[in-house]
């Protein structure tokens, strides 16, 4: 079979500096137009302070996740990287916990999910433009 | 040369609560009858209280492995998420720190680890049913 | 479009016993040499003691990754792995931390990374040869 590569950009302007958006949808979209109906659709954030995960949709769940990422890698903490003038040291920090990228399984044109999995963008140092990359392989 | 996409599922169910099951000879198996030569396997949990990752077989490391989880993010603790009552907080923050797949290179036909990388499906939250993705692409 | 998938390895032997190694470079090399102009390329640890991660070429930020993971996961803990002889149980957890592997997305034959975006191979148990397979595949 012909391998098709189909590749999207989402950008994000977040209101608040951190915020949890559930991409599932528009990840599905992206996938629908590609034509691919068995491969992988690779979902990355293309800026070194959020996160693509996968988990549940549950905002108690989401607010236990911010304040876990708190806890292990303090907001508040004199990190060395704000001698460049930053002050996202953290940001970093849980962009490396959660990770900046996901591969979504693609199965008889569908995203092949679990039950409860949906796909997030995690921003953690918003109010300014970002991007994450989505491409979609397969036949 | 034309591109293979082969998928199947492996199903688990474990007597315990938390147990880590080396799935490498599964996953070698599903990649022999892909009949893939040179491409990526997707291992990939399905559910979000357990994880899939590459790291050795060795029992004491999963010991420690399990007693670092329960330091980071406590089993014991009163999580926002078990409003719902739901009392697996911790089983989700486990699923985000270990993360929830892998891509294992395919080279010659086989899976192309390093001398002790081992592939392992950790559930968190068991005695249930739980599914894990294993999807291979390439020719 | 006919798949193409290029394999290559990239060796290490650090100097010391931690090392943070800008491979980027290395990366979009062997990209170019597979001649794929969309697809993906799998950056991957062959061992379960160092880690690819993607994030910023800053020195004071390597040096706060450093330090955060030797609070979440100190050094001079008395692992159960130990008992086997080893001493590096933390290591281990730094690995599963950062993650041992990533995927660098290719569009018009090159890496599309965001501004920041690096690929770096950290290494926590050096002074002897280790091994990262970088595999692409695309079209």
């Amino acid at each position: 079979m012909t391998t098709k590569c189909h590749t999207e950009y989402l950008w994000f302007n977040t209101k608040k500096l951190h915020e949890f958006v559930n991409i599932t949808d528009e990840v599905e979209r992206i996938v629908e137009k590609s034509k691919v109906a068995d491969g992988m659709a690779l979902v990355s954030a293309m800026h070194i302070t959020s996160a693509v995960y996968v988990n549940d949709a549950e905002s108690g769940l989401i607010d236990d996740i911010e304040e876990w990422l708190n806890e292990i890698a303090p907001m508040n903490k004199d990190y060395r990287h704000h001698r460049t003038g930053e002050t996202n040291g953290y940001a970093h920090l849980w962009n490396l916990t959660l990770g900046h990228q996901v591969i979504v399984p693609i199965t008889n044109a569908k995203l092949d999910l679990g039950p409860w999995e949906q796909v997030y963008y995690a921003e953690f140092d918003g109010q300014r433009k970002k991007r994450v990359i989505v491409k979609v392989m397969g036949i």
